[in-house]
């Protein structure tokens, strides 16, 4: 599959890459502010590359998530934009521009963003965005962009 | 172990989180300047955090590195301060800060900065800095800040 769904020169360079290390594409550049100019919905994450067995997804929230955890997956957060709470039982963690923190797996965890936030997220590609606690919120079907 | 050798009341809670968990530390926020700040050296990436089965690494890199290719694994380079050009056999790939491109496995690169510049690497934990090309600039055993 041809990320985001390209048609041209780089994607069929990415496409010869993928035949010859029978893996993960080559990735073309990334730029993150252009890629969240891409769209506007809150809490649905898009894949915008793979390595291994993880995603690197992006973001945008605003307002309070559900609190939930992930059995198997460590996830990291990298704000880009905004400001980012991430609430756990026993402390807080306010993350800014230029800030990551890692969420171990079966840590329970609220993400809140007063304002909207962008987000960078790291995880395992098995993570689902609700973990245990699945619901309305849930985004089980990721789109490349 | 406590990440960078801290002490005191966040260290404690971080070293609970590993124990309830069994796995990753729960980590502090991590700011990435402020990390960059911590060290001068360059082509000698510092590992700032840990996730499932991935490191999250700082290198503050110049000049020309070593063509080299990692057999197993696919290597995330981002940009967060200057320019970095990743040359491949057949083109090259030019990083700006805010931008990231993923190398697959098996696919040689040299990465080059005309200018000092700091990238953010996500890889397996496995992942030797010279891949295949094992040399005066290789780094095994790398320091946690």
């Amino acid at each position: 599959m041809c990320p985001g769904g390209r048609v041209g020169s780089q994607c069929e360079a990415t496409i010869t890459a993928t035949a010859e290390n029978g893996g993960v594409q080559l990735a073309d550049v990334v730029n993150l502010a252009q890629k969240f100019s891409l769209f506007g919905d809150q809490w649905n994450p898009k894949i915008v590359g793979e390595l291994n067995d993880f995603y690197v997804k992006l973001v945008k929230v605003q307002g309070e998530f559900v609190w939930h955890q992930h059995e198997n997956e460590d996830e990291l957060f990298l704000v880009v934009k905004g400001r980012l709470l991430i609430k756990l039982h026993d402390r807080d963690i306010q993350l800014d521009e230029g800030e990551f923190a890692i969420i171990p797996k079966g840590v329970e965890h609220l993400p809140v963003a007063e304002e909207e936030a962008h987000v960078v997220l790291l995880e395992p590609k098995t993570t689902l965005n609700t973990g245990d606690a699945q619901s309305e919120r849930t985004v089980a079907n990721l789109q490349w962009i």
